[in-house]
């Protein structure tokens, strides 16, 4: 019995995937069983890093997701587009799904998994997030028994890689991610990287999983790390902290319509230094499950990479290949359809209602440059205190080019709240400027 | 829908198990579909921490492993008899078992596993290693495309919680351990856990699912933590290193007939600090696996208590009744057996090879008491050299009771080597005693 793959995209991660199907050794036993069929590239002429028949190889994208003979197909192009529609188009032909593509399935995840819904097929996408971590399948099978609380995350690989070294270094955001840009840890256009476009498709997906409702991406809010400063790092570690870019997940207090929302959100946090994330540096990833009653769980490792990200792809491939080995996909519901797995297959259709930012309850960094006279600091906190914005901590560390620099942190409050303040404070004659507001865990 | 859960033991797990079925809420929408069926108790008039119909309570066991009505028998009473008997004759009477049983399995794997092969039922495990952290589901499925090297894990809270203690406050085992006691960590009979026994039961079952084969518990090599002193702890401290009982499963180099061998062994280490596994404290667990490609992942949580427990318990539950929602268990092969997934069931039937201790090649600790006279480090280094085991450090620190202490960390040397070294230099004349000797990762 062999289980046909049709692979799109032999780049980084198709690669990746390729090797290990071309080596089944050592591995799970099931992993003989799966056979490469075609492989769809952009062009036949590339030099490649795995060794696959040339007869396998073709640009005609199409024909792989409406083979007849192919089981599964393998997304691993990337991008939006034509991402999204030879997927649908795979759907529509009844083969099962593995895509390692964030992008499309936070943008399109509610048209993709409805199309599968109705086809009988699995989508599955173990690799979209954390690269090799096994984070998809945790969420959806092994703590499935859970009221999860929160999920809480390093996602991107790239912006801690940049924010590690800052730490470590002392350096500026510009001039690290220049030499992460050299080295290859960030891209040339690294928007989706430091603006938090990525790590936000990844919390969108992760808070669908957790919370059991769809996520419109436009309501993640999402800040980057273009505005952390190696003054605010200092800072951060004086007073006890690493700056880490989190994308949070979280079940918000009931509103007052009694209705369940959810804070969704990722920027860059001040992390207390004994937080498990914390000490997660470089490249890495890792994700804390805050969950009734497991309590926290972390997973760590690798969330990028050819390798770790292929260890997803198949294992996926190799999750379908054992339900197609049972044949459970030739069990049939009363309509005809094939029946799906309720905790593999995506059962969730309503939207999950997000909690205005203005609306979120946070702890607040904020740095400010003021005149250096007496009584400043004493103006900041009444007029904090008049928008009941309670303060932590607020310490004047010195002078900065003639400016007197305070840092103030601040108890949980209310967002516009503490918006509304810093506007007051922004008017007054003695303070020049506010120079950074981060977020504290 | 409704599946019928009989569970076996009301104690610390089985409370919170039932406590997670009876409140569904904000829960995976499956939970709902199950039901408590028969409980089996020891005794029907103690106090209970979940309320539950007193006529779902039983002391006859039999009589849940045998009734028709139970799609499931979750067996959290622990120890291994009547545990074992009861979950085969469940087997026999076509059951699917959940287990949180380490004890059981670590011993009556073979046996078992066969039985429900036999059967064409499921045995599911999460719970029996390491608590709510997933890592039994990550091995069979998330990391199941990978060739695993090795899988390096801290098992049991109660040592990590002692060795923890020492750590931080200078105190000796003995004092940590009474305190433990005290407090509700360690048992009144610790043995099971300081001496590496609870361990070596769980890294059993981690190797044999991390390497496909069955392991004979008595080969699994195993020391406990009664050993390590507060001295060794400041040493280790000193030179970089904590101490951690670990448990290692590890692909060893292919022995002289080309056959696989496995490392398989439980004893207290010097971690290095910066290693993972280094910062994890108190009465966590963390479970570090290597393979290609993934690379390096961790999981991190808590490794006991009811509701962490009973959270890989209920997941184990849910991922039989998706099996059963769907209708899988009616898909039979020719001889009429239904169909078992590969991923889940227990595949593998032979023993897998374990390393003797004397071939294992590891680094070493120890430290050795002298008579504080010139040339003792010259007559160490020369014995060591004698036996080829080379040195990273000796380190001589200072006078202890009229007596040198020197501290010796090797390289990479066969133990045996290593062993005939240490004998010859027990019987030195200038050599008082070998105080310690640990492994170093």
């Amino acid at each position: 019995m062999a289980f046909k793959v049709g692979l799109l995209g032999l780049g980084t991660v198709g690669s990746g995937t390729a090797a290990i199907l071309l080596d089944p050794a050592q591995r799970h036993p099931l992993l003989k069983e799966l056979k490469i069929h075609r492989v769809g590239v952009r062009s036949l002429d590339k030099a490649r890093a795995v060794d696959l028949p040339v007869e396998q190889l073709t640009t005609d994208l199409e024909s792989i997701v409406t083979d007849p003979e192919v089981d599964v197909v393998v997304e691993v192009m990337g991008g939006l587009e034509p991402a999204r529609s030879l997927m649908l188009k795979a759907i529509a032909h009844g083969k099962h799904v593995v895509t390692a593509n964030k992008a499309a399935i936070a943008r399109y995840g509610d048209e993709i998994f409805t199309a599968a819904n109705a086809a009988g097929v699995y989508v599955l996408i173990e690799a979209a997030v954390a690269g090799g971590i096994p984070v998809i399948e945790p969420l959806k099978q092994s703590l499935c028994a859970n009221r999860i609380q929160a999920v809480t995350g390093i996602v991107n690989g790239t912006t801690n890689y940049i924010l590690s070294r800052m730490q470590s270094e002392g350096s500026d955001f510009n001039e690290v991610l220049a030499d992460a840009q050299r080295l290859g840890y960030a891209e040339a256009d690294p928007t989706a990287d430091v603006d938090g476009l990525d790590a936000a498709d990844k919390v969108a997906i992760l808070a669908s999983l957790a919370f059991g409702g769809r996520i419109k991406l436009p309501e993640v809010h999402c800040e980057g790390i273009r505005s952390v400063s190696a003054a605010d790092i200092a800072y951060a570690e004086k007073l006890g902290f690493v700056i880490k870019l989190l994308a949070t997940a979280k079940r918000d207090a009931v509103g007052e319509d009694e209705a369940e929302q959810l804070q969704v959100r990722v920027h860059p946090t001040l992390v207390p230094k004994s937080h498990p994330l914390a000490s997660v540096n470089g490249v890495y990833n890792a994700i804390l499950i805050e969950g009734d009653p497991v309590g926290q769980v972390m997973f760590f490792g690798p969330g990028a990479g050819s390798g770790p990200t292929a260890s997803a792809v198949v294992a996926d491939i190799l999750n379908i290949a054992a339900i197609l080995k049972v044949g459970r996909d030739t069990v049939v519901q009363p309509d005809g359809k094939p029946l799906l797995d309720p905790l593999l297959a995506c059962s969730h259709q309503h939207y999950s209602k997000i909690t205005p930012i203005d609306e979120l309850v946070t702890r607040f960094y904020a740095r400010v440059l003021t005149q250096d006279s007496p009584g400043v600091i004493g103006k900041l906190g009444t007029c904090f205190g008049n928008h009941e914005v309670s303060l932590e901590s607020v310490v004047q560390t010195g002078l900065r080019d003639d400016s007197a620099e305070i840092v103030v942190i601040t108890h949980y409050v209310r967002e516009g709240n503490f918006r509304e303040a810093l506007a007051e404070i922004q008017s007054m004659e003695s303070v020049q400027s506010i120079a950074s507001v981060l977020r504290v865990l």
